[in-house]
């Protein structure tokens, strides 16, 4: 078998020790302990999350101190053999919300649209990406962990803006990014709201048109969830789903100018995955994604050609000893609390190790008489009022999972309606 | 000429590098050089401010290095000669709005009523109490600076409560307070919404009636301003009015176990005087809270004998590379961004050197044919919904302001009505 070596592995870092809130108190020793244990797996990655009020706790105040532990967290992650991808905006991360005081309460202003709010997050942008830019091991910025989610109808303290409103504030914040690090791989995420939620501002068109590659994260909890239930079939072929329609919307609005898709998150949450079954959730997620063989492990699949990375959330339990988490987010970790790794890392790492050997990543099932790749067609209108269409809870979804589940994952073709 | 002792003097303790952003890199050499410039003024105490979502960004983590921070910055001040008290819950300074993130958004719960948050609040008040009651010149706790804010009727986000539920609030911090530190002075603190808004669940009768000491906030921009515009010689009685109005409420609520009042807050706003009138501004004021005798700066007027300490806002100016404050906050420093003594704080030292050699202290006018202190007579509701009849807005302020500026300030009697 040949040797793959297209897909990158990764994980979304939360340190062990005081999660997100370690910031406040970095400490490069434990850093170093998590990042170790990380690579262990085979990974080649992180994703890594500063917290935006205390980068910038006044919108001309960036720390020195902060951006200086931003970077020494990169530079050990390459001692240990990790690239890494800074997220800019944190913002939102396992259902705290993370905001500056000078755009809360008495200060509060549109996080998208306001010329002050944005001139300051340039400047966070640029200070950031100026500094990274320098470090090898550096790969890239994001601009928010899903940011995008203070701008969704479901937020409860709503940031009202239009589409156009969506694309201004992107095109500002990635112009910055790219003034500053040109060579920076620079993405924006998002929880599937976007994909699936007919009055989002942040539509698939700017999901896909808008940063150097197109994200996914992929969250089975959702309306797939809830359709289906906990530990259905199905769910293992949410993230393929997720890509391969993220590449049609790709086709469907860039023409050919596409490119690889990152699953920037994926994880396994013990609300629709009995305990024990996390592990071969890891397996099969990833198997409908890279392709396999018959025989290992049931019958073959064909993975799908756009996938660049998947980047697994999360890397470490959360703390039990931190309060207030909805109870999925503290059992997320590749790791446990007490940094052993626990049977989904196994899983992961025997994933990466099996790709890299060759045991998956199989693209196309050359099986006589094989009908080949079917293809799944719908017509939308430019605006995403109609993208609900393609919800893992509607008839589309269930069509294309039908035939997916039994290996030939059929293409997804997206047209404009009239 | 008699020495006087009774009062105390001293400021609210803004750092001069970062503001309280500085908590992020606590510095204790610029610490002790801003408590070396304050102690120079004459001041005997100062009052601090951690910011509550970095102590405890999570409901059952207290950053044990955050306690030791404030720990060091109380020793520091005793080096200087100063007395400290602590503010916990910041909570709201100078406009901006600090919660953390397990009280917001999707995690917001109302935070004087719900469980879960007083309990992490008495937690949190603990912790400090405890640390802090092993020091010396550690001498109390506050609450949280004008935390009553974020229960106002004008509050952008209103966290809605009633009066008996104010109340309760208050008696469980107070008694998590005097539990783990008996000996110390513990007070809430609140701006003139507690006086003047009818409509403000807490009342006059919490704020005389819980904590140890009553705290009076005075400040010139509010209803008084608006009134009687800038320079008006009614605007350095006001917080004369203040501590009376606090004494005349205690004797309503606790007959004759009345205590001292402590000014806890007043300041020099540049909305309301005009460039180069500060220093008179602190000057009068001063003058009519302890009295003076004739000939020293104008009439002779009758001090108060309700006074046990003023708190200057503030030590330091707002440094101008900070933004978005309103215009004023940048000004009220007895210091500027630069460290060097602003007239204001040349005025404040003056008047503390004065009181301290008995030329001002001056609480009965003996003059012969003195027809005596007059009395002003109110009667109220016992639950606060006609309280704005004592607004400086109204005609109660205005009967007592014409006798007071002539300096025989009238007695307050407040009685409840049927």
């Amino acid at each position: 078998m040949a040797e793959n070596h297209k897909v990158h592995f990764g994980v979304n870092y939360t340190p062990r020790q005081g999660w997100f809130h370690s910031w406040l108190d970095f400490d490069p020793k434990a850093t170093r302990e998590d990042l170790e244990q990380i690579a262990s797996l085979g990974c080649d990655h992180v994703r890594i999350f500063p917290l935006w009020p205390l980068i910038q706790p006044n919108r001309t105040l960036i720390r020195e101190s902060a951006i200086k532990q931003v970077v020494r967290l990169v530079e050990i992650a390459g001692e240990c053999g990790l690239d890494v991808y800074v997220d800019v905006l944190q913002g939102h991360l396992s259902s705290f919300d993370f905001l500056p005081s000078w755009v809360e309460s008495w200060h509060r202003q549109n996080l998208f649209t306001s010329p002050k709010v944005i001139s300051g997050q340039r400047t966070l942008v640029g200070a950031l990406g100026a500094a990274l830019s320098e470090l090898p091991n550096a790969r890239g910025l994001g601009i928010g962990n899903e940011f995008i989610q203070f701008a969704a109808p479901r937020h409860p303290q709503q940031h009202e803006i239009t589409s156009q409103e969506a694309g201004h504030w992107l095109d500002e914040l990635f112009a910055e990014a790219k003034q500053v690090w040109p060579e920076g791989k620079h993405a924006h995420s998002f929880d599937d709201d976007l994909w699936f939620d007919a009055h989002h501002p942040f539509t698939p068109e700017l999901g896909v048109t808008r940063g150097d590659i197109t994200t996914v994260h992929s969250w089975i909890f959702g309306a797939l969830g809830l359709t289906y239930g906990a530990d259905h079939q199905y769910l293992p072929m949410f993230a393929r789903y997720l890509v391969d329609l993220a590449a049609a919307y790709q086709r469907l609005f860039l023409g050919t100018n596409t490119g690889p898709i990152w699953l920037q998150e994926v994880g396994a949450p013990s609300t629709h995955l009995s305990r024990g079954r996390e592990a071969e959730f890891v397996r099969h997620t990833l198997e409908f994604l890279l392709g396999r063989q018959e025989g290992e492990g049931g019958g073959a699949i064909a993975g799908t050609e756009h996938l660049a990375a998947v980047t697994w959330w999360c890397s470490h339990d959360v703390s039990r000893q931190l309060a207030d988490f909805p109870a999925l987010e503290y059992d997320l970790g590749l790791f446990d609390e007490d940094g052993q790794v626990k049977p989904e890392g196994q899983a992961f790492a025997q994933v990466i190790s099996d790709y890299r050997d060759g045991k998956l990543g199989i693209y196309s099932l050359k099986n006589e008489g094989d009908p080949g790749q079917s293809i799944l067609r719908v017509g939308l209108t430019r605006d995403g009022s109609d993208r609900n269409l393609l919800s893992p809870a509607g008839a589309f979804f269930q069509a294309w999972a039908e035939q997916a589940i039994n290996g030939q994952v059929p293409k997804i073709e997206l047209s404009h309606k009239n």
